[in-house]
């Protein structure tokens, strides 16, 4: 089958073995697999995130085998491996969270490093017990959005955010997008969102902020005290650099509770003493939690929120590194997805 | 009346005016106050203080008038101001959380500017609103302690931890004492507490620790996987040393929440991918609620904890600098007060 594995900064397409399913796993053919914003991270600083895993304890990672990314994906099941349920037919649409399963019921990434591969070629593995049938009528588009939407489903859920408080969203990414799709469908009523781009203000509109400004403008949190001035805030950091926490830390009011889920390379300095005068309380998050990821495809199927215009553009295989470029460039592009069938040009939706 | 000032890291006793109670206020006659970390921290770092305060938008802060700190005090009413209740009689020994009201009910911080002067005098002022009577039969020495007490019921009640949890305490100073005898008093079974002092090590336990470790021995994280394999875990760092949070974000198993509870200077530099891939929760924290100060002197006067361990001197104000000497050995004393009308000897009891 074909794949675009990842090297150092450069993807290789690659004719690579059809992957064979164990015990308990599905062979899916891809359908259609989204470009995430930590593909991107991956991309940058692979050898940086092996470094700090290695730190952490893990064994050693082997990037010259390259890296298969993909876990954003819309899979049909194209084969069963022994010890399965079978309960869903063959072409069954799915997705799933992105793992496999370890012998001990540990999830494993798919994606996210050379050990286990991703969506970013015609067929990967999937682990039955955790695959979610496509309900029908949901386009494969919407369906790929389950991933990063159920990001912003786990990063509100992990936050202390009620209806009558006031969410402040730094970054307009694929994470704050979705932060603010999730928040609005909770009624949130005061969301202020931040982000350099026109173009990413305009998305973030049309997913439920209600006020904007940019980080060279008017305070996010000044906003906050004319808008929702009692609330309790909770401020999303949704841009994965570096500088930001430290100046939330510095900027945000007494009380407020920051989340952070952009992931922000290498080491941040802050000051203590700041954040313990205005006891501020920060959630780092990363996955959700499988029932997370289940609530985030019944919003979708349910359609309770318009998720066209975060689509806007789809790629075959050979046009990752167009794609790559593309996405470095916030006023360009939203959600880029991935379809192995295709060819390489950048098609626009 | 005297007094004893600090200027630039050192003490002065001066004769002073005694002050005139405002509107709501009264004169409190000083029985004895505690000497706290944060007074050694403000005797260190004072200028520190002031420009971090400066960096945040207050207005400069003058410390060539020097500081009268003591904020951990037992008074007796000597005098009413203009529009008080007076509800006690005169003589009547009184705590109250360390602040003067402003105008629209602001908390004003006693014994920590130059603007509000503290405990470390004959006399002091305190806000009628806020006094709390001293029940008979709670003696001095256990009073004075409910201010730090206060700050462990605090930093406690700011955490999610339970009775079923594991609570790891790292630094034995004052608030880690405080901290372990709340989490005792709350039911908490697994406390695994850390510190270099062998003395520290000896009064947290008879605080209520139940395991012990050195920051060179055995990891806290370990012993928490052993004893109490699947109970969540908060980690309260009381140390105020700044290496000790990134070594946390490290360290810590992932689901940790963490409570900074210590006051550390200057800038920490952190790792937030490590902390993502963990979802850990840090939560800082300052001063307690008034009912929390409440909740500390009802504690102290049901004689739910054994305080006496925890003073070890006792002191006039010419003896304050010999005091602040003896306290930055943990080895020596834990608690030290002040008793304004003593001689300079530092009288260990």
């Amino acid at each position: 089958m074909r794949a675009s594995v990842l090297y150092d900064q450069r993807f290789e397409i690659e004719d690579r073995p059809r992957p064979v399913p164990g015990p308990g796993q599905v062979l899916l053919k891809t359908r259609v697999c989204g470009i995430c914003g930590s593909d991107l991270h991956l991309f940058q600083h692979a050898k940086d995130i092996a470094k700090t895993a290695e730190e952490m304890g893990a064994p050693p990672t082997d990037l010259s085998t390259g890296i298969i990314m993909g876990h954003e994906y819309v899979g049909e099941i194209a084969e069963y491996g022994p010890d399965t349920k079978q309960a869903f037919p063959i072409g069954q649409k799915v997705v799933s969270v992105p793992f496999l399963l370890g012998a001990d019921g540990a999830l494993i990434p798919v994606g996210a490093s050379p050990h286990v591969d991703g969506a970013y070629a015609e067929y990967f593995l999937g682990a039955e017990d955790l695959l979610l049938p496509i309900p029908d009528g949901v386009p494969d588009e919407a369906a790929a959005l389950v991933e990063p939407l159920a990001i912003g489903v786990h990063a509100v859920a992990k936050s202390r955010v009620e209806p009558g408080h006031a969410a402040v969203i730094l970054g307009c990414g694929p994470i704050g997008l979705a932060v603010a799709a999730v928040l609005k469908m909770k009624g949130v009523e005061t969301i202020i969102a931040s982000d350099f781009s026109n173009r990413r203000i305009e998305l973030v509109q049309k997913m439920g902020a209600t006020h904007f400004t940019k980080p060279d403008g008017e305070s996010p949190y000044a906003i906050c005290l004319e808008s929702a001035p009692a609330a309790p805030v909770t401020i999303f950091d949704c841009t994965g650099a570096a500088p930001v926490l430290p100046q939330i830390i510095m900027d945000a009011p007494a009380g407020a509770e920051v989340i952070v889920a952009g992931i922000a390379p290498g080491e941040q300095s802050i000051s203590p003493m700041i954040a313990i005068s205005k006891e501020l309380n920060i959630q780092f998050v990363i996955y959700y939690q499988p029932e997370e990821f289940a609530e985030a495809l019944q919003a979708i199927a349910e359609d309770k929120l318009d998720w066209k215009p975060l689509v806007t553009a789809k790629v075959g295989l050979d046009g990752i590194p167009k794609a790559f470029d593309a996405l470095s460039d916030p006023e360009g592009h939203a959600k880029i997805l991935i379809e192995p069938w295709r060819d390489g040009a950048l098609e626009p939706i």
